[in-house]
């Protein structure tokens, strides 16, 4: 490979592909150290060596940009989950460990380190503009302290948060990338992905684009409306797409969490490598330039999106050197059957059958036991606190 | 958890659980360390750090057993496979170094390392006795010599080699678990399972039992099988499942090597945790004592084997500290909805989606160009070396 | 059942519910009458009986309306097919039968008699207005000669042809419907739903609606775009739906013509009755007061409709004679887990399997060997000839 | 078509191929005329225009044999289901009108009169052989009266009744057919199909088979099974199967009954005329040579069948003049993607999808509320009069 020496916005500049990296949390969890529910990264202190080998999966899978472990790991978040935490670890402690763990993998390799910041439970529970900031605040001083090479704000779905978020990592002078997990209907408050853009891009965000909660073509939909925004308001950023490994054409609004499947039964929905090749090939043709995944990614499927984009780019990943290109590798299987599924075009046209012929194809997104007006309560900032939430609703 | 200090056959004898690990050449092949194709463990000298990590998740899922990671590692299949191997790296290191890897983590909890030998290129290009029996005794020196606390002849297709492979792991003294890649039709020569068990069980086994190939519904079947053949011959020995995780109701014979899916489309058919858990106590009704998995199962596919029998067993493995019962840490969810999820009634009877709804829900097994004049041939042992399947099979 | 003695306005303007008929050509052509592809109802001369028989059997389910049987009876399109009829039959033969047949059963029951005019091959071939005008003019002599009841112009793809057909058919004095074979993204030329509406009402028909082309969900979607059509436009007029009884959610603009299972493997897809029903209380609640179907509808799916609204009518259908609501004459089978599902709940939360396992649940709509410029011209009035198609398309 | 003079054994003795009719009581319950429950057919007297009409239908569309609709019309049935009839008509009444309709439609063609009798209720109650006899002999006074062409015994799920059967009908010196509603696991009392075949070729019956209750592949499986059977006991028979149009692959020992779908649920099971055709080539393959349809089975899938064996043949039924083999008359469709659907490639891959992505592929069989011991009471004779079934079991 080639050795990149430059910031993520030269690179970016220079027409460079840029590729990302794929889910933690849950990559971490079927490894068992981060618990569904929480998603809190304190396994950055508690075990640092499964973080560390999941960084280094992606790097060779073709990652250029590890982004520190620090997803949902604002103070008020870690105090909300606090609980699942046997002892509790200072807020502090867990988003510096993330960015060593990051930093010390990246220099194995050709990798910039990312600091990200993700929506707080401060701002579904209205605490003003000031509290708000003050919580990614904290997060960009660790950020700075550790000198990570430029800041994502992800997995905003109002994209009000996601504004304030970018107005405090710009202060920082680093680049800002920003992503929203919402999908072409908006955000939560019915801000158009078009808007959504303008906002973010105003506000300081050098690269705009989504993340999770949507499949890679609804998200790659999403980005194409943020880019027709941003065209339409003379407004010039780069496209970033980090979209779920799983197929949910049947999510509403809010995405794959109120799919019935979600989080424990998401298995038959996982994206094949090949998804992943046509996705990457979509995204580029769209002109996103720095793609990556989110929930359900797992290396193999990084390795999917560089070697898909090889020809762009002109060299392969290092995991390439145990994989070959729309395997290849069959072709010494002592099965000719098997032998013939070496090449391109099987593997592109395979309908992979779910081997569940009692399960259907699609679900119904749930609203268990929730009036159409309380859903929307709940999509508000009014409703939040988990004191208020249990007040509200009620199980049957 | 409670500490054990015995070997595997006084854990079986006194009525113990023990549970398995899972498939170390999928997770490998998606972390980018193995090769899909070869499936060989040459990552214990080039990657151990992986190899190492990926142990410790199932120690920490659960597992009792750490299999030497030297599956297909026999001498001839690594020269076979030799030119996927950057450098050629030694039969020897390659087992001596799974065997080092296995043991340090076992060390660290309550495990036993079980040394593992497979089928070989040798048995298949129609090597006589005495030949195949000197590539099982070659990797069964480096199991001596590493002192590993027994042994497993595991994914034979065919009971003859089987039963070699057992007679020469039986000279070691240390017990000998033997399983077959087979389902409830028997092994590749027509030898139905109730016969392969009495077979492996005459030549040494104490343990019996199918790995691989198969999904869990099935191999329990097969091993049901066996249980009722040995029963017939009035012989005893313990009964040992490790089926994959992949649903393949549609599989024949050959398991699900034929499956159009096989190896780079079987995303569809991962278990979820409840497959394992319904699974798990199919197995334990059944009387098997050792229950584990193979290809596809991951660390939370372990995890909930020790779930499930958590009652039975008394304790949680540790990795349940991040992961509540059936779903429970959902409790605490912002969404009301996705808290309704947090109960056994609903995970038990979800029926997940696939998301896929241009895609069949069952596939025919594959049997590419091949006559079934050919395909018998290739289940015999004349048809088998590269050469002569070149000859035998052309791709149009 | 109660006696109307009134014409389908006073009918509709007193607030009753008119049920239409279903399927003719469909229905016709499984029982060996009316050939696919031509799908032309030369029926009406060469086998009555049969055509009498159809009729009968709507009227026993409740139909109010009997449409005579002159789908696809122009004489250009009948001249233009004229290579399938044995002997040529003239134009005004197979009308005048249809309205004879009609006319015969209706007065067996409550019925009114609609004659039915439809798109012709003359708008498709760009001739002009006084010529396809010419076309409806000639089938509306032979309804008045017969003395219809009322008069429906039918499946249109293009408003614009639709108006036209209502304005010829609106100088005969009697009531006029007007039905489009449409989806939610309008007619051919792109003229949204509620447009299209806004037309038809202004060229003078008194009930407009949709028909075949998609299932009944989509339908029911489309009417309502018409209804907020004419609300908007401070228009009133009566809703019709007569939907396809096939289950088409994955057609694109042009309907369930461009799946690939049309016209011969569309059974999967055939709606229960229990989906009908659903349908029935759906477009009741919407407003649609004369609700009927289309391609698919056998006699007991206008039953279900019958039954289903039953409440509001007062009373029930001829043919519920031989059949209990929901199930109920199940109650007497000789098993009991079969007289278990003579019950609502039963049957309206039942998802049907297909026993089709290796077929997926939805197919992309097909425009084989076409390219889009070539499929856009086809929706077009230029490229219509079986010439000009010829020169336009070439097989592979 | 040739004019056949002949009867049944002299056809089949010269080596003809026999189509037979479809399924009345399904046909006419969804054209208004038969209750789904009941089952009867009184429609014989009630609305015999309706029932002359469909017999029409399948002479049409090749049937060689036209079964008098006299299914479940035994006095004893009929008495037990008295309550669904409005009018008390007597058992000879029907009867004798079903045969007269037969005689009067296969006039008009070529076609032989087949007088049917069924399963009673006076067996499931255990009436002694007596008795059963006498209510055979009833009908069978009718049938000579009327002097039907040849007898069958169809719908018999114990051998032990169809032997007694097939004892009364032979006394009348015609030929006589007898089938079984059973699969390859065979009758209810566990007497496997090809024992059935001899007992039932043993007690006078020509032409032995089965029909209803399965889909076409398994009851071809289940005729293979008979005539091993027969081959094994040195018996000659002619085979017949009659099987369901609706695809089973999930159904258990009792067929389509136990499915959940049964019977208001099935049309996404229904064949297509293709499924049709692929039925008729193997059941012709195996040496079938009686072969037409029970349940399900509309006038075009007897016509799929004479067209597929219309090479054997030589000649094609009258209703293909309004049917082009393999779809060819789709040739003139104004869509040349639709024109591309024009031939027998197309028709045969097609793997039809069900539109309904919600729904699954395949169901558990029923057994609502009943534990197995109950059902296996429920399969032996003693439980059987309704007020027993009614203490036996309590719904939920």
């Amino acid at each position: 490979p080639l050795c990149f020496l430059q910031g993520i916005l030269e690179r970016l500049d220079a027409g460079e592909i840029v590729i990302g990296d794929g889910g933690f949390v849950f990559a971490l969890e079927k490894r068992g150290y981060v618990k569904a529910g929480p998603w809190t990264p304190e396994a950055t202190v508690e075990h640092p060596e499964a973080v560390r080998q999941l960084h280094r999966e992606f790097l060779r899978a073709g990652s250029n940009v590890l982004q520190t472990f620090t997803f949902y790991a604002s103070e008020d978040k870690l105090e909300n989950r606090g609980n699942y935490v046997a002892e509790k670890i200072s807020c502090n402690k867990v988003n510096e460990a993330a960015c060593d763990i990051a930093r010390e993998v990246a220099n194995e390799g050709d990798a910039l380190v990312a600091g990200g910041v993700s929506q707080t439970p401060s701002y579904l529970s209205c605490k003003d503009k000031t509290e708000v900031k003050a919580v990614f605040q904290k997060q960009l001083e660790v950020f700075m302290k550790k000198n990570v090479d430029f800041l994502i704000a992800e997995y905003f779905e109002h994209v009000e948060e996601a504004v304030w978020a970018v107005e405090v990592l710009k202060q920082s002078g680093k680049p800002v990338a920003a992503t929203m997990c919402i999908g072409p209907e908006g955000d939560m408050h019915g801000v158009p992905p078009g808007q959504c853009a303008v906002q973010l891009v105003k506000a300081g965000a050098s690269i705009v684009g989504v993340n999770c909660h949507f499949d890679p073509e609804t998200s790659i939909e999403t980005v194409r409306l943020m880019k027709e925004g941003l065209q339409a308001a003379k407004l010039k950023a780069h496209l970033m797409c980090q979209p779920l490994a799983f197929h949910t054409p049947d999510c509403g609004k809010q995405g794959f969490i109120d799919l019935p499947e979600f989080p424990f039964g998401l298995e038959p929905r996982i994206a094949t490598r090949w998804d992943i090749q046509k996705y990457a090939r979509k995204a580029y043709d769209l002109g996103i330039r720095f793609i990556g995944g989110c929930c359900g990614f797992e290396p193999y499927h990084i390795r999917a999106i560089a070697e898909e984009l090889a020809p762009e780019r002109g060299f392969l990943p290092e995991a390439s050197e145990k994989h070959g290109s729309w395997g290849d590798n069959l072709s010494m299987h002592t099965k000719p059957w098997v032998r013939a599924r070496a090449r391109k075009e099987y593997w592109e046209n395979l309908k992979p059958a779910s081997g569940r012929p009692y399960c259907p194809c699609m679900s119904k997104p749930d609203g268990w036991g929730v009036t159409k007006g309380a859903k929307e309560l709940m999509q508000q900032k009014e409703a939040t606190t988990e004191q208020q939430l249990k007040e509200l609703f009620q199980k049957k």
